[in-house]
């Protein structure tokens, strides 16, 4: 292995090339438990695309896989080590190149932190809609690796529909460039939309010139009381049916609720299930946004509805959603799940949650996006049992297949990494995996990125 | 061949056979004269997915290549036949076979015409957003492998932006099912998103899940005529940066001003270039749009705004932008370009196209959706003089040079087809060329769909 190492150090330069275990153990998994990680022979953090072709040629040439990582926020697997690879870190590569107000878009490098961009893009009165919870830390090449969703995505879609073209670093070391600067563009195969959520295993993102969108107004908030999750349920179709796209509509299940109210010391006055929802439209059309919200909520049954324009009362309301994962650890470790269900699904997505929680004699709190019908039960259990442990995994697993029952997917934006490979043939059957396996042969033949991450290739 | 056209027979009946030369002529190609055509063996019509893959299995077995076909709308060539092949027709698959308006979606098969399912998903107050011109005859089979646009992408994006799902027949016959019901998922590859613009060269679509949105509001409308295309340049720009979404931003240059207004007997008051603008959003917000639009316009230095909330008096003043190419066939054939350019450089593209006219001594109209910065460059030509048809191909490839140039693509939504093979190659590079051959390997190994369409195999 010594060979490799000195030419990565050539690549990247000695600081850059970290082996000292101590060091690399942090590089080891990304935040999902579950998965497998093994020990990577060399952490290494190149500061360019040649650092990266390089860094690319000489573990080819050493069949020595690389797995690409972002900040490590994922919560698949997908960026976790395989034993003896070498981890590709792209943080030090977080130059905003460019930002061009006058055609919507920036160019970046892709150890660019999400907040960073939003923050820079702001400044234009511009907008990078996609965002993850770990929106102040991810980065946006992981985002893109995992096409990467968030509170956003009811009205602003994915991160795969913010993404004009890529620079994509193959397992040749070639460097290929997608897409394009235009908003509009089919000129060949969309070969961008296919590296986006590729998990790591056709290449590696070096750049990305992203779209963005006009600086929404600032937003209006209504929260939602249900004496059940049936009533909530009915009131999310009852707004996609009449046509209202809110910004945000988040749900929160009795689990979460009761959770919340115990860590944050207060009354969410919310028997079973609470809904949040937010406007960005703005003046006449926001208020009408919201009092058709009002409505549905209280025509399919809300024990309470609450509106208000003001900003910091409005943050006030959503800090009971954010606080979810945080309130939960209270009581012990936490293993979240990402189905995505038909909107008109939801209820039956919770209430199917409730039975293996009984079934399985743990605590799931089911909290998520129900404007997009993409849910986040989550498992809690005593990190220091192993019967504990085992029984959350048992009911991850059959989250999933309750999500795929109700004719969902088994994951709405964390990814299938190395964690949901089973279910990932189950979800796409012989065929898709037959068709996945000679896309990535056809990019990756050696099977040099991330290399059983989504699926074995054989 | 006689053994092949049995099996045909056999697989979709003997009257959905056609072979005879007078009949399958009106097959051959699409409404791109500059492509290539061939005469096919046989068209085909069946009517399931079944059938589809019964014919794939015959045209494989017999190594007869296969050209996917809808309506024939296209303007690449990519329908056209290729000597020997089989013409796999879908507009007798034209069934919507659901509506789902809790869920926001419709699953229809290839053939639905577009304006059909327009129709049929406003009843439910839905939107299918991608109008392409040939709206009122294109299929949604046809526009899906191109990955059509329209007048609405600025607002509403392109086909691939409004596609959940797909079933698609692969080469050897087998049906792959890609993406999915939900409004999000990231479950494997983006494999839906590949196959949408890939113009029939991986596989045949057979049936599209296909997502919705609400109805829009009445639409607003407004025209601003210009002394200069620079003017007309900056006011798509101040639009733009001011953070305005107008539903349709359209834009016509002299020749097309001077065209309409012979064609309809009108007189359009503007010199240099006209914007037609429109904006959906309704109500008090609409207005707000559409007075922006306004004052971007006379900032810019418009010589004229009008504006009308009066739906019939809107539909008038489209009415111009829509009479472009029927107006610029009174003076001979024309032959229309597709390039998209950043949206500032519009002003420069006609400025370009105006050269390139005087250099081939062609006149040249430039029409195109400048919201988007996609273009319809289009050339007008004696069809009967084989010097004008080559100076207009002369012309045709001088514009396409033109918008890579200003930063641009050969095709925002015509596509490549059999026309623009080198210009995707000079486009996409030796590197993405080589992708795009892996991709089509790893699908098509034995070149059986639409071969020679966007690039060859080798």
């Amino acid at each position: 292995m010594e060979p490799l190492l000195a030419e990565l150090r050539t690549a990247v330069g000695a600081g850059a090339v970290l082996t000292d275990v101590d060091v690399t153990a942090s590089y080891r998994r990304d935040m999902m438990p579950l998965a497998p990680h093994g020990q990577p022979l060399a952490v290494v953090l190149p500061t360019s695309t040649e650092q990266v072709q390089a860094v690319v040629r000489a573990c080819a040439a050493a069949r020595t896989p690389i797995v690409p990582r972002g900040a490590g926020s994922g919560l698949s697997g997908a960026a976790n080590a395989v034993e003896g690879c070498v981890v590709l870190v792209t943080t030090k590569m977080n130059a905003i190149l460019e930002i061009d107000p006058d055609n919507r878009l920036a160019v970046v490098e892709p150890g660019v932190v999400n907040l960073d961009l939003r923050d820079a893009v702001e400044k234009h009165g511009l907008f990078y809609p996609p965002d993850p919870s770990s929106y102040d830390w991810c980065t946006i090449g992981g985002n893109l690796s995992t096409n990467a969703g968030g509170l956003c995505c009811v009205k602003y879609g994915v991160t795969t529909d913010s993404v004009l073209g890529l620079d994509v670093v193959l397992a040749d070391g070639e460097l290929l460039r997608t897409g394009r600067r235009t908003v509009k563009g089919v000129a060949g195969y969309d070969l961008t939309k296919l590296f986006v959520g590729s998990e790591g295993t056709l290449g590696v993102i070096t750049r990305a010139t992203l779209a963005l969108r006009p600086l929404p107004q600032a937003p209006a908030t209504l929260v939602a009381a249900f004496g059940s999750t049936a009533a909530a349920g009915v009131a999310v179709s009852r707004v996609v049916t009449e046509g209202i796209v809110p910004s945000l509509m988040e749900i929160m299940d009795r689990t979460s609720i009761k959770a919340v109210e115990q860590y944050l010391k207060t009354d969410l006055n919310a028997d079973a299930a609470l809904l949040l929802c937010q406007s960005d439209s703005g003046g006449e059309a926001g208020r009408r946004e919201l009092a058709a919200i009002e409505q549905a909520c209280v025509a399919a049954g809300a024990d309470l509805v609450y509106a208000t324009e003001d900003l910091s009362e409005g943050r006030d309301l959503l800090t009971a959603r954010r606080a979810v994962l945080t309130a939960l650890e209270v009581y012990g470790a936490w293993l979240t799940d990402d189905v995505c269900v038909p909107r008109t699904r939801i209820a039956d997505l919770i209430a199917g949650c409730e039975r293996i929680s009984e079934s399985v004699g743990l605590r799931i709190a089911v909290v998520g996006h129900a404007g997009d019908g993409n849910m986040h039960p989550t498992i809690v259990y005593d990190p220091s049992s192993a019967d504990e442990f085992a029984r959350a995994q048992r009911a991850f697993d059959e989250i999933l297949g309750l999500g795929l029952a109700l004719g969902g997917t088994i994951t709405g934006e964390h990814g299938v990494g190395k964690i949901k490979r089973e279910w990932l043939a189950k979800e796409i059957g012989p065929v898709g995996l037959r068709v996945h396996r000679g896309i990535k042969r056809a990019l990756d033949p050696e099977n040099l990125f991330n290399p059983g991450s989504m699926f074995e290739l054989l």
